[in-house]
Order: structure tokens, then C-alpha cells, then sequence
């Protein structure tokens, strides 16, 4: 295992530690708890928001709390859902008196802790909403879900709906636009090579030297399909078709077309899958209004991408191009 | 060879459309020169900053296209340096009337291709500094370079001289700003794995199971020594303590840290880096005052990162904190 750690299991807290130390002028961070906080946070009359899922997903959450986005996030251990006690505790540290809103991937041990959390909260007497996300079109029912999974989409609805909460919307308007925001989005991904787990010290699954996995889940869970091998263009092909299918995207419509790498592609293998993203669009008159491209949503050290489109329309635009200062995504005022 | 790619010819080429697409508000491409400009250059009476290199690098340096950056990039094939026509072609995109300066990074191909591109610059009239950067304490001499490499400092330049650069500053100043920042850092890498040039199709070296190479090129060059694997506090100590020996950095310092990684190397891993690296500052009393955690500078899909410290003055750190507005470095207003 090659990696740049010390002990395996102090890898989350060294790692949190290292994040309070590059960027306090946006977040603090309880390395004990385990949860990173929005400087400012609590803001009162704004709506709190926050996620939570393993580690190993960097920047994935930590990395996008900030202003316009989420109040707070709580890592667990790599690929380990955190624990209820702990999204509690960010929960009552981003209350700012008019509720919290709880973003939740749909994996089985996130959305029974946070439904803890939130019951623990409610006996507390803060109003809780929560909203699941389940993007991934690859399969129906997984290694760690019921259901389909959430992935990439949970990035671009943290972005929005941190936007819309910045507003001091109530919390029933901004767990609407969440629910809007994951109905309008998809996802799939694939993998060229596996990840290991600091903590187990070997590859989570096995690959050929001439196979990749199609439709693969951010923790190595199986996919649609092994296969041999392809190009850019084909994969890139393999990946857009399902989802431009289930969104049933049409000409004329607008979409935020997001490339993400799983952790160990280089950005430029990224632009070139854009780039046949982008063809494929333009072939069916779908338009690209906005883009992202990079390593948003990641498994540790696995090559590979998954790309998600969001079909946009006015409010969404709004909230998308409304500023953002968090460590990972900055821009605006 | 495990690569999102199309044919290995065009790779840059494909990977430019896709940059193309994907940021239309901040740059514009002119994929058969190779070369990405600022969207709204040339800006009249503005000196224009640009830079090459080979591609394989990416962000750098077309990722630092944009305002308060570079005026423009031109990318080489894949650890290459680009040619003097394209470098020309570049100098005259973002010429305003009042000079031009050259970012070229201690590699003999760059060097010379820049000094001939600034040679047929001025027999067409266009003013052209050229600033060097050797940053690298690793080795004198290298498998390409005559003297120390242009590594990590080379990033942090091109955001302040650029910011410079946007107050309309006369080339003279703007080029000595360069001089001091290149003087003011120092650059130490290293790698776990290798990485692969796709055109090659196999490892530009190899590295047994238990090995890293200590003082590594962004290349692959060779380093200091080859060594057994390490803890990520050890390998920070053997990359910081020659970086702050040479500097001279002594307490009450205010230094910018800077934890790059190589391409293939997880955010989670480069923040114990710098947590471990701020250990080490802590200890001697010199400051973090401005941090930069990621993949900026990379080698592909190399595993390792590598580590940058600019010493800090006023000057600098109103540059630095300067606006910015690029694919891969964005924020201010």
C-alpha cells in the first residue's frame, strides 16, 4: 500500500487537522467531533445545511462548507458512515433557530443515522428536513443502498440549495429545491483501476490489466458490467446514453454537464471526456449552460470518472452562479 | 496502459476542445496553434503574462488562463516543450502595446524555444521580458535541465505577477516582481508511483513495491535518493528541511505553504501532508499566513506530491489575495 499516511487509523483526524490549518479563513474545525463547521456558523434566521458520509470522497463534504453552500459536514472513518451523535452535534452547531436541512447520499448507513439524528435533533426542538439523494443510474439496489445510490448530483445540490439557504429562505422552500434538484439530475461512473481503504491495506476489488467496471459505485460496489477496455469516446458514450435516457433530456434543453474524476486521473484525461460529452450533446441539440470538471466527488486513489448532467432552468441557473467561498469550489463576490 | 483517451496524437488536442467548452467565460482556444488566451485579451496598455510548457501538467499552466493570471498558455505534446511559433503566436494574442513577459521553467527546451520566440517578438516590434524559474533544491543539473528545475514556485508566480500584471504595471516592474518571487521560494517533490506519457505506453521509470524516489522531477527525472517507504511525517521532513535550509527561513517568517499533488494522489493525503508540514513550521516559529492544498502542478497520473514555501512580504500577499478569475484558481470579485 502505497500511500501518504501515518497511522491508517489517524488518517481522518490528520487530515482534518490539515484542513483547519490551510483554510481558517473559511471553516473551524472540531477534529475531536469530527465535523467541520462554517466559520460563521451559526447564522441566525438561516437555515442550516449540512451532509455527512464516509471519508475517501475528498473534497466531498468537508470541502464544500463555506458561505453558499453547506454550514456544516461530518466525515466518518474512510468509507464508514459517521454516527448519529456526531451529526447531532453539527446539526446544534449550524442552528441558526429556523431549522436544518440534512443532505443525505442514499447509502444504508448514512440514511439510518441521519434519520437518528434528526429524531435526536426534533427532541431537542430543532425542526429537521432531509433530503436523499440517489443519482446513479447504474443499478437498481447496491452492495451499501436500496435503491439507487447518490453520487455526483449531491455535489451540484449542495451548490444550489447552499445558494438558495443563503437567502434565509425557510426550510421548507430549500428542502424542495434539494428534492427539484435530485430529480433533475443523473449520474453513472466507471473505474480503470480500484482503491484501497488505508485500514485494510489491499484493493478493494480486483481489475484485469485489460478491464474496467461500467457503472461502478464511489466505494468499488459493482456496476452494470466488466468489460474490456475502451476509448474515451466509447466509455464516454456508455456513461451519457443511460443517463440522458432516464432524464429523458430532449433538444432545446439546457444542462450543467459536470466531469468528475474518482481521484487518480489526470485533469487532462478529464477535458478530453468533456470534450466527447460535449459531442454527443451537440449531436442531440443539448445545450451545455454550465460545466464543471475535476475531482469533486472521489474513492480515494481509484483512476476512473463519472459524469452527471442537471437539467437547469431559471432557478437553478440562479443559485449555481450565486457566489461560493468554501475550500474546493470558489467564486463570486 | 489504463488511460481515458482516444489516440495518444491527440490527446492535447482533444483535452483543449474539451477546455474549450467547458469555461467559455474565462478563456478562448485556438486548438490547431495550441494555444489558450484570456477571453477578453489583448487588453490595451495591460503588459501580457504568458507561459508553456509540455502538457501532462494540467491545471498548468492553460488552467491559470484568465483574469488576474495569464494572458495566455501554450501547451507542448505531452512533456514537451512547445515551439517558438507558438510561443510568438501567444506573445502577439495578448500583446497590449507595452510589453510582454515570459514565464519559462528551467527545462533547456523551454528556455531556448521562449528565448527564440522572444527574438522573433522583438524583430515584429513587441517588448518581451523573460523570467526563469529554479525553484527546485532537489538537484543542480537534471535529465533536462542545466541548474535547478521550474517546479512548484512557478505556479504561485504567474497568480502574482498577474495581479501585478492587472494594475497596469510597466513590464519592468512587473518582471522584476517575477524575479523576487522566484527568489523568494523553493520547491521539493516526490513520487510513489510512476507515470506513463501516453505516446510511451509504458512507466517513464520504475519503483519497486517498498520504493519512492525523494527529490523527484516533474518528469520522472531523477532525485535525490531512492529510498524504502516512509510515514507521510517523515517524507514532509525530508521535503521541508532542504526547502527551509535554503530559503534561510528563520521564526517570525510569513511564509505561503504550498502541498501539491503529483495527479494521482487523494486530497485526504495531501492535507496530512500539511498538517504535517505545519507541524514542522509550528516548531521553528515560522507562520503560515496563505496556504494552497491540490493538484495545481502534476505528472499525470503520478502518485506523490511535493512541497512549496514562498516567503511572504506586503507585496506579495496583496497579489496573492489580488482577484482571480481562471479554470483553476478563482476567487475576489
Amino acid at each position: 500500500m502505497k500511500k501518504l499516511i501515518n497511522k491508517p487509523e489517524d488518517v481522518v483526524k490528520e487530515a482534518l487537522a490539515g484542513m483547519a490549518v490551510a483554510h481558517p479563513d473559511l471553516i473551524r474545525v472540531d477534529i475531536e467531533q469530527q465535523i467541520i463547521i462554517r466559520k460563521d456558523a451559526p447564522i441566525q434566521g438561516k437555515v442550516g445545511v449540512i451532509s455527512g458520509g464516509g471519508s475517501g470522497h475528498e473534497p466531498m463534504h468537508g470541502g464544500f462548507v463555506g458561505a453558499g453552500m453547506l454550514d456544516a459536514a461530518c466525515p466518518g472513518a474512510v468509507f464508514t458512515s459517521p454516527v448519529p451523535d456526531q451529526m447531532l452535534a453539527a446539526t446544534k452547531a449550524v442552528n441558526g433557530g429556523v431549522g436544518v436541512l440534512h443532505i443525505v447520499k442514499n447509502y444504508t448507513g448514512d440514511v439510518l443515522n441521519f434519520e437518528m439524528a434528526a429524531e435526536l435533533a426534533d427532541a431537542e426542538g430543532i425542526k429537521v428536513e432531509s433530503v436523499v439523494t440517489n443519482d446513479d443510474v447504474a443499478v437498481q439496489d447496491s452492495l451499501y443502498t436500496a435503491g439507487r445510490r447518490g453520487v455526483g448530483v449531491t455535489v451540484l445540490l449542495e451548490k444550489i440549495v447552499g445558494g438558495l439557504a443563503e437567502t434565509k429562505a425557510p426550510l421548507e422552500q430549500v428542502a424542495e429545491l434539494a428534492r427539484k434538484v435530485n430529480k433533475q439530475g443523473r449520474s453513472m461512473g466507471m473505474a480503470l483501476t480500484p482503491c484501497t481503504v488505508p485500514a485494510a491495506g489491499k484493493p478493494t476489488f480486483e481489475l484485469g490489466e485489460d478491464e474496467m467496471e461500467i457503472g461502478i459505485g464511489i466505494h468499488g460496489e459493482p456496476g452494470r458490467r466488466r468489460v474490456k477496455l475502451a476509448s474515451a469516446a466509447e466509455i464516454t458514450e456508455m456513461l451519457a446514453t443511460p443517463i440522458i435516457e432516464d432524464l429523458g433530456l430532449k433538444a432545446g434543453d439546457q444542462v450543467l454537464a459536470f466531469v468528475n474524476g474518482m481521484g487518480g486521473t489526470p485533469l487532462i484525461e478529464l477535458y478530453i471526456v468533456f470534450d466527447a460529452l460535449q459531442r454527443i450533446l451537440n449531436g442531440k441539440n443539448i445545450a451545455i449552460a454550465r460545466s464543471l470538471v475535476g475531482n469533486y466527488i472521489t474513492s480515494l486513489e481509484m483512476a476512473g470518472c463519472s459524469i452527471t448532467l442537471l437539467r437547469l432552468d431559471e432557478e437553478l441557473f440562479r443559485y449555481w452562479d450565486a457566489p461560493v467561498h468554501t475550500p474546493a469550489l470558489r467564486w463570486g463576490r
